[in-house]
């Protein structure tokens, strides 16, 4: 996230997943071996970002993300995808699961995010849902008073423009308990326990 | 500022300074000994957020604030206010200098920023200009392209609604540099050298 709360630029689209500008945001995490092995690529900066990176992934067991996400992800992911996991997606369309390679298949969830997130906690074998994105998802489960933590790495950026992270939750939403914050130059690890749901 | 971009709640005026619910977000600063002594009251706790709080009120030889923010604050500053310095004030009505105990004066300013800005400039006597608030205040500065560094102190509530901080900026607006941040349990200090400017 930007400092001023976007998570992505203008104009998002596949090919163009982060939005104009959006580079800005998500530029800390490219370099990261982590990421880079993720992407099926060698080698790659070995940091504390990159520990981050890596914890964040192996405590999901399944992930759940918006129908936008999706596309405009499924242009750019290799076809061993970074989630080697169940990745449920909220959509409208039905489609059969679309097994790729390396343990990521993903479900298309046509009924909601009760039962996406139904799915998602069956299919995670005790470790954590992982609500990837996009914003509008995540603000979907955040009004749904189901989220336990969050966790955003806030990019040193003032964006002034593009897809809000939180939006306007409604009144007197949530109280936080600080988890933990790491600081590196290029990026501000934060996260948090929702201790006062919706 | 709340994690979602928040400084206060909706319906702030006068008497209700920190807007509904705003309470959430600033309720950090309240106890400190270093606020208290600059409400003029004893006592207080005395850990990191005090030594930043000092150290920011320390910092300003001069401030500039909005009308909105004199008008709420006014009504709640001792007769001893908390800046002890210059406080140049936007508004489009006349007003004579208004003098008060410990070294404020308000220096109301009815040709705009660039002339707050000037005034501010000379009465800080080589120390820094603060940009106090509220957040219509600092979009203007910043959207001028002005600010050297932002100070956020980042309080873990999301307050769902209210006065963002930052809005939209309008289009790839500033580059950061992390200058430092501080962590304590109740807020995250974070600090900033604008790189870029509008």
């Amino acid at each position: 996230m930007s400092l001023d709360g976007f998570i992505a630029g203008p104009n998002g689209r596949p090919g163009n997943p982060l939005g104009d500008g959006g580079l800005a945001i998500h530029q800390w995490v490219f370099p990261l071996a982590s990421f880079r092995e993720l992407m099926g690529m060698a080698g790659g900066d070995i940091n504390r970002d990159d520990e981050i990176v890596r914890a964040v992934f192996a405590r999901a067991g399944a992930y759940v993300m918006g129908r936008r996400m999706f596309e405009e992800g499924e242009v750019g992911w290799p076809s061993n995808p970074p989630f080697r996991a169940p990745v449920f997606v909220l959509t409208h369309h039905r489609r059969e699961p679309w097994a790729r390679e390396g343990g990521t298949t993903f479900f298309f969830v046509t009924d909601g995010i009760d039962a996406a997130l139904e799915g998602a906690r069956e299919a995670a074998g005790g470790k954590d849902v992982r609500i990837s994105g996009g914003a509008n998802t995540v603000q979907q489960f955040l009004r749904a008073g189901v989220v336990d933590e969050l966790t955003i790495h806030l990019a040193p950026v003032l964006l002034g423009t593009g897809v809000k992270a939180f939006d306007d939750l409604g009144p007197q939403h949530a109280a936080l308990e600080r988890l933990g914050v790491i600081d590196s130059p290029r990026v501000t690890h934060l996260s948090y326990r929702v201790t006062r749901k919706s």
